[in-house]
């Protein structure tokens, strides 16, 4: 197992990473300080049904609130029936709410454990790839409303987190290459060496040894991104790195409609269009383009669109996106594999070309 | 003009007390500063009928949305229309909300603040004697669910309060001397002096001189309190203090059922008893006593039940209070008329004759 310690002065915590953690997690649930305070379980559906023995192993007879799979979950609706459930409950201001799932459950049930008596104590335990480097760290958890996602929510820090990799040998087959695409946004952003090792890597799956250390790689980087920028208010740079490819990548989940591109994959498409990017910029040289399409298509990631899908809405909706900042589009770019950075006046004829090219009608 | 800086590091921010504060609430929204990001409102319904002018003056054409009074709207349905109000307006990370209006109105404009976005600015316009001393101060927001009130919510700080004390001029008849029982709380559990001035000075309404500097007075002691413990964490005394006769008054505005008791009658009664409590432990004198009742009827606050309500009710309704730590119920006592404490281990059977002395049956 490895561990990594997320500094964050009094809110610091760690994530432990390895392959078979159920024994880990009920020590930690049973342990006089966790469980005074009353200890309550949000589990992901289809993922209680895909692992039965895991969760009977990690959680025993824990009160349990089953959430169902999918984006609709993160809604006010679901939210209120959290905050019902650890009221009925009994659970205490010093007590833990252990959410158990991918990026979706972790999501909702952080911003329960964020407002739920102001504030109780939360574990984190994700259960998918993107969720492991992604969602663990960084302390951001939210819910989506009419006018957008995750458009409410609050900062709230787990008390720990627990990624077991084996866990992801039951996701569906296109889970894991879409957990993928925010690794390979990470040997991107800033680390050259993870990208190397990733080319260098056999083809990774749940079962892979080197899984664990790669992830903990992950969850490295961003950790130290969120250090010194925790609640996204740095003018340049910062937070906002670990949007590379996303502006572009919410704009096709968007406009193909919510579910046609997993996000991962809608995320692919938009770091090969970031590189495309940088190398118009005459920043990046076109080995190092060929090369990020090159990882991408080794994990099945779209480097274009699937079907065309009209310009003017992929432009209309990128620029609906929180990365807009005082009326300018803001797209992170990079200088070479493994060092970004972030870009106010990006030249909109370049990105208009890109679209078409990434075959935008 | 009074202004009272509440100190909270990087959260800090000014509390301006007095009587026609329009102009310089107009100033602050039309700051650059302030309205960059864009400014909207949430005004109370009762208010806005009955101080259009104030309102006009103050915020202008400034988008609102306008709350129904009364408790039923600190809800889920509320927040979720206060978040896709602000989306619509497509309000920014750095724009403001402006409360208008009382508790109800602070409490969900707050929670809506601190989670649009994961937290945008916000002003407090407390327009009830109760929310200026109150709710003003300290940072709480959060909403009712079905097991309980203010079981959800954050602690967000505003950026500044406008306490204008011309506004209570237009309230109900009651929730003048309502909102005097939070007054008094602040003279008997922290600033003796307080409950002298307010002995001495003839009866207080909207349109006293002297009402500003007791305003400001309560709001420091308040700030004091809760910049010691800004997130009720102090295991003894701290930010607990301030719930001085609200075990009581919680209990009976409950058993009562909501709204046949305003919160701040209810806070009377819990007042005269955690006075008497006091007594019964030999802590203060009888004349003491006397005092505090004589204080409270001048007000024409309750010192028993209005009509008798059932004895097992009360008490199991206290035990289901916030305040319990660790299953023993925990009481605000005073030492003497000025300094309280908090205390875990009351009578049971103390508290029961107190409750009978009150008229429960």
């Amino acid at each position: 197992m490895q561990e990594l310690s997320v500094g964050l002065g009094e809110r610091s915590y760690f994530i432990h990473i390895g392959q078979g953690l159920a024994p880990q997690l009920r020590a930690m649930a049973e342990s006089p300080a966790v469980c005074r305070g009353g200890c309550v379980l949000a589990i992901d559906e289809a993922l209680l049904a895909a692992q039965p023995d895991f969760v009977a192993a990690a959680f025993g007879e824990m009160p349990r609130i089953v959430l169902p799979s999918g984006e609709g979950t993160k809604c006010f609706d679901w939210l209120e029936k959290l905050c019902e459930f650890l009221a009925e409950k009994r659970v205490a201001r010093d007590g833990t709410l252990f959410a158990c799932g991918g990026g979706v459950t972790g999501d909702i049930a952080g911003f329960a454990a964020a407002s739920y008596l102001r504030g109780i104590g939360f574990v984190q335990v994700p259960t998918t790839l993107l969720a492991m480097v992604d969602s663990s760290v960084g302390g951001k958890t939210g819910i989506n409303i009419g006018a957008g996602k995750n458009l409410v929510g609050a900062f709230w820090q787990p008390r720990a987190v627990f990624a077991d990799t084996s866990l992801l040998a039951s996701l569906p087959e296109r889970e894991f290459p879409a957990g993928m695409a925010e690794v390979i946004k990470y040997g991107m952003l800033g680390d050259a060496a993870l990208f190397d090792q990733m080319e260098a890597l056999p083809l990774l799956d749940a079962a892979s040894a080197d899984l664990p250390g790669i992830v903990a790689r992950c969850c490295s980087i961003k950790a130290e991104v969120v250090g010194t920028d925790e609640r996204e208010t740095a003018t340049n740079n910062g937070r906002a790195l670990l949007n590379l490819g996303h502006t572009f990548g919410h704009a096709v989940e968007k406009v193909a409609g919510f579910g046609t591109y997993l996000h991962g994959e809608a995320v692919g498409l938009g770091l090969y269009m970031a590189a495309r990017l940088s190398e118009e910029m005459g920043l990046l040289s076109a080995g190092d383009v060929l090369r990020v399409k090159a990882l991408l298509e080794r994990y099945s990631l779209p480097t274009a669109l699937r079907k065309p899908l009209p310009l003017h809405d992929l432009e209309k909706a990128a620029g609906n996106d929180k990365k807009v900042r005082a009326g300018k589009l803001r797209y992170v770019i990079m200088d070479a594999l493994g060092r970004s950075r972030t870009c106010d006046d990006v030249n909109a004829d370049t990105v208009r070309w890109l679209w078409r090219e990434a075959g935008a009608q």
